[in-house]
């Protein structure tokens, strides 16, 4: 019975979307769901991005429980960024996502960036129409996440492994970290970020243009 | 209606908790019910409870979506450790916790903790029958952290901050993070702890005594 009822969202938040998808498509617009624990560095690795893309017109998503401090943080820097409160839910759906497209002039959009809660387990769940999706682990968290969450390290185009700098406090073992992440997802992008002193984020706004002329063809 | 169904399932879940936390009264048996993002320091401050209570007698039940990693390093250290893994499910349910009460010889424990599975959204919604709950936030994390998942900070009665030797490396506010949590939650004791270099396991243990203490009566 719960089974169904999980099924039944799932479904109908594929089939959303999938609308969603489309609408971009026509648009030529590249979006990207941006999924991590809590204070993972997704914000941060947001800001890199806006720092570092400078040529492409984008725009931010940010879901949160609560509170606005993201998007505002984000507006200060001349982007636009639409604030997604979801209450109590601890993903973003593909309707929140249509919702706040609704707000977006597409045609002058190259690149959107979801920030989704700060969750490793239900986003993995919730297609919300995106082109790629990246997901951040931080070194602070310890290198046994993909054992413990492996459906998100499964589902991601690229891994952004954040805080780098980190490394000689944290009982962190990179090589370990790379093998597990290979066994689960040999295809994703695994790059090495240090959103505090700048280190890997030419990488990361590599990946984020290679992505974008991908969907601009 | 999706409303509804979100209340049917925490008002069913609230009867067995119920059911839960009488059964633990009968037999005098503390229980901790520990909350905190991927990667905080969970097990590591289970890790550190284990070693400074010596003298009270211990099970530990660990809820993963995935893997046994935890368990196996708790039975390592001689005490008895449930897994649970939910499969999909991103928060432990009382009637989980029910099953796995099942299998542990009540008279002869004064303490359970439990590890809920990693995330600060919907563990805070489920009460599982726990004399207590506690929160880890790791300063790796940022100190916005309150402002974000209020309901979590809101529903606990202890508040760890952990990995506070990384604070000199992250921009963590120390004051700011207490004065959001003593706006949310001010009866809420909050303790410093480092569980990489011992600093604050003392305190942390003498928290978990005096709450078995008081069950005890």
């Amino acid at each position: 019975m719960k089974i169904e009822i999980k099924k039944d969202i799932l479904a109908s938040n594929a089939s959303v979307a999938a609308q969603n998808r489309e609408r971009l498509r026509r648009h030529s617009v590249c979006m990207v769901n941006m999924m991590a624990s809590p204070g993972a560095g997704k914000t941060s690795a947001i800001v890199k991005a806006i720092e570092g893309v400078a040529g492409l017109r984008m725009a931010v998503i940010e879901g949160d429980i609560a509170s606005e401090i993201d998007s505002v943080l984000i507006e200060a820097m001349g982007v636009t960024a639409l604030q997604i409160n979801t209450g109590g839910s601890c993903h973003l759906t593909a309707t929140m996502i249509t919702s706040a497209l609704n707000y977006l002039d597409l045609g002058s959009l190259d690149l959107i960036i979801i920030e989704n809660v700060g969750n490793l387990v239900c986003p993995a769940e919730f297609d919300l129409g995106e082109t790629a999706r990246v997901m951040i682990a931080s070194v602070a968290e310890g290198h046994d996440k993909p054992y413990k969450y492996p459906l998100m390290f499964r589902e991601v185009d690229a891994i952004l492994v954040n805080k780098v700098d980190l490394l000689p406090l944290c009982d962190f073992d990179l090589a370990h970290f790379h093998q597990a992440v290979a066994g689960l997802n040999p295809a994703a992008a695994v790059l090495e970020l240090s959103c505090r002193d700048g280190l890997g984020a030419d990488r990361w706004c590599d990946w984020l243009r290679s992505a974008t002329a991908q969907v601009a063809g």
